[in-house]
């Protein structure tokens, strides 16, 4: 799609966006913090021309019916946690910053719904509801991501093998289409097949189709017992061939993370605190919930006795507070204990159908054998999703970037041969639409950018993004 | 959309399709049977010139990519379950239908997935899986339906409560698109955010914008113990107010339907069969199920004295084999026994927010009294999905015509008002498209049209159904 088209910000474009916006909401050029210029990646860097942190969904309509008729660019960013540079002013333009539209506007107990501001915080909100006894059960590692950033790369997190992902989640988003238009697309019910699913091309859509003004959620009822256990194996191979039984019994895990001896590691430097002694060389991190301790219990035993007859050194409980506290700490701070291992970093989130995740980090490990790079990872062996770093250390910027743009092809490649996609939770943002136009090929990304056009005529928003 | 520029099927079209298609899977005029007339429902009537019975994806190519050059009409038909009209030939032109495509491809037992031709029966997957320890929990009470009309319509049915809708166990389709190419969408992952949900915008969308030619499901293991209860409560709000109490007890039923009085008559006059004798005027169904005989037990027993508490008579466990029967087959017989207990009806399948099932049916009985007209409903009390019938009986056509336009004009603006959607489940096809136009507005349905553009720019796939 054309995006030459677009304009940048002039004066007069300021004065006319300064006549409803207040001054102290409003920044301009040098005004604006550097840290708007990239995300938590940081590879991808570009200031917006102006910065508006919005409160309303009347003001982003003025803002998106302005823009739409001036060309120019308008990026939303939530928390600016992305990872592939999805909410980065690549042409400059107009960014909207939608953290100071934080508000819970509604929570409905008797059809189990919360309605929110994008700019609502995962971790608020996750307080927020069980503080009254419901879960949002989408759990993201990064709780300080909003609800809007969430919802627009289809966020999934670790509760997703029992929970499912955002989009699960979300009954009716209310959103602004470029032309200012505020619609309401789906409503407080779970079932409904009423014309085609505007909601559902949205999540994920990473702000490229609307801007996203507010999200009525499902939630349930806060499980009454949650209960994690840790089962060390001697191999990864030993640990994840044994995630497709786990889910086969029945037994119905929240959640099913590995963790390798080199992360861990990475973890207790970064955090200056031990994880629990285990051996082996992988662990796997499973968390059970339920109505009752019984009933937990029932799930617990068949898990752990699958995990033994699968050669796990022993499956031990995390019930102390301490170890508790221990174990998801350490899980919690993989991300940044890899970035402050090394100089800089790039990861690559890919999704690989649960049986292929062996093969796939076979892949891993040879590329870093042959590559001389670093290449720590961890994931969702659950869902088969996971989240690979390319650490710089201590390479020149020319060698770092061929041998990065090697190892991102061959991973991407063997994703793709063993059925996988390109991303699972993090998005296509700037960064990785080469590689998602070359899994989903001409015809598919020509229907996205047609369907793309069908919302957003001038391509104003989100220039550069997924498909453009 | 223009649909006005599309042709009829001339002999030099026959004479095409007869080049790649055997004599014995294409009719022409006279040799096709009258119900491929219609559904169903019956109320939307017409022909088309030729059914192709269509045996693979190359197949489905062909005729699409000749049918958008020559400007023919495609509808694609499965069982013919369907109530709106989706599947009826409005405009002629060619009928693809997809039953004689009914091959389960695949099960992969360690991805927990089953991959199936369009054209497989509900029941027959259902068994086919069960009988290899899984289950496939979407469960319309049409078992006779194809997987592609589920699809096609995100078709919920009773365990939606507990496992959500189609929608929620397709992790890709493969379809034809109007213009041949044949594409995946989607892949055998959980967790997906590589671009635009194409997927999600082909399940409902009635085959609009393309024709399924397979699909991946996810299963889950088979529950190890599945119990239902019946509980009997003086009066219907008695009854169904009690629901979201059931849903917020943690308890997590796998279904909740509301049984009267009114509709279990006719489900035993129909059947000749008595069901369990129950005081007052509304039953409420319950299944549960689970890991183990303890664990439904423990949720039953607090479902239950939620039930007591709130004024239910009594709860029956349905554990018997005769008990399970007459229970089970009165409920699976509903629209039969209120189609032929009249002379012809029409439904309307709204979904409203759980807590609005009562202020809805109050609408309902006002409205049966108003019009003079028996209005008999039952449905999904969890999912606030209600199926409202009306019946004709003995009124004269003209008087049925205006009493039944005048009742869905009432009906419709009253979910619209509590907040639901105009179709659950059963779509809106040719029949609900108007009710669909004023519930969205004209935005939304430009949009919709838009995207319909995106897919179809000749509109030669299933012409003047839901938005154009």
């Amino acid at each position: 799609m054309q995006t030459t088209n677009l304009n940048r910000v002039e004066p007069a474009d300021l004065e006319y966006l300064r006549s409803f916006i207040p001054a102290k909401r409003m920044l301009v050029g040098a005004d604006i913090s550097p840290d708007y210029a990239h995300d938590e990646l940081g590879g991808v860097k570009s200031a917006p021309d102006v910065l508006i942190r919005v409160q309303s969904a009347e003001e982003v309509s003025k803002i998106l019916s302005y823009a739409n008729k001036r060309l120019l660019p308008v990026v939303t960013r939530g928390a600016g946690t992305g990872l592939v540079g999805g909410a980065v002013a690549v042409m400059g333009g107009i960014m909207i910053e939608t953290t100071p539209m934080n508000r819970i506007l509604e929570l409905d107990e008797q059809n189990m719904t919360v309605t929110v501001e994008p700019g609502v915080l995962l971790m608020d909100l996750a307080k927020y509801v069980q503080e009254r006894g419901y879960m949002y059960p989408p759990d993201p590692g990064e709780t300080s991501a909003t609800i809007g950033g969430n919802i627009s790369t289809n966020a999934g997190g670790m509760r997703a093998v029992k929970y499912g992902v955002t989009r699960d989640y979300v009954l009716s988003l209310t959103a602004v289409l470029p032309t200012g238009e505020i619609e309401t697309f789906g409503s407080k019910v779970v079932k409904n097949s009423s014309g085609y699913s505007i909601k559902d091309l949205l999540i994920g859509s990473e702000g490229t189709l609307a801007v996203i003004v507010s999200a009525t959620l499902k939630i349930i009822p806060f499980p009454k017992e949650i209960v994690s256990l840790l089962a060390p194996f001697p191999t990864f191979q030993a640990a994840v061939s044994t995630v497709p039984e786990l889910i086969r019994s029945g037994t119905d895990p929240t959640a099913v993370e590995f963790l390798t001896r080199e992360v861990i590691s990475l973890a207790e430097d970064y955090l200056g605190k031990r994880f629990p002694r285990i051996d082996g060389d992988t662990a796997l991190l499973l968390t059970y919930d339920g109505f009752s301790a019984q009933e937990v219990r029932e799930r617990m035993d068949r898990a752990s006795e699958l995990c033994i007859e699968r050669g796990a050194y022993d499956v031990y409980i995390v019930d102390t507070e301490e170890r508790r506290a221990s174990v998801w700490t350490a899980r919690g701070a993989f991300l940044e204990a890899i970035k402050s291992s090394t100089t800089e970093f790039d990861e690559c989130d890919v999704v690989v159908p649960r049986s292929k995740v062996v093969d796939f980090t076979e892949c891993i490990n040879e590329l870093s054998g042959k590559l001389g790079l670093r290449i720590p990872y961890f994931g969702h062996a659950g869902d088969g999703n996971l989240h690979v770093y390319f650490c710089r250390d201590g390479l020149d910027e020319d060698v770092w970037g061929s041998k990065l743009q090697e190892g991102f092809d061959a991973l991407y490649s063997r994703a793709v041969e063993l059925g996988g996609m390109v991303s699972g939770e993090h998005g296509i943002g700037f960064a990785k639409r080469e590689y998602l136009a070359k899994r989903l090929g001409p015809t598919q990304m020509e229907l996205m950018r047609r369907i793309k056009k069908a919302f957003d005529p001038n391509g104003v928003l989100n220039p550069q993004k997924v498909c453009t």
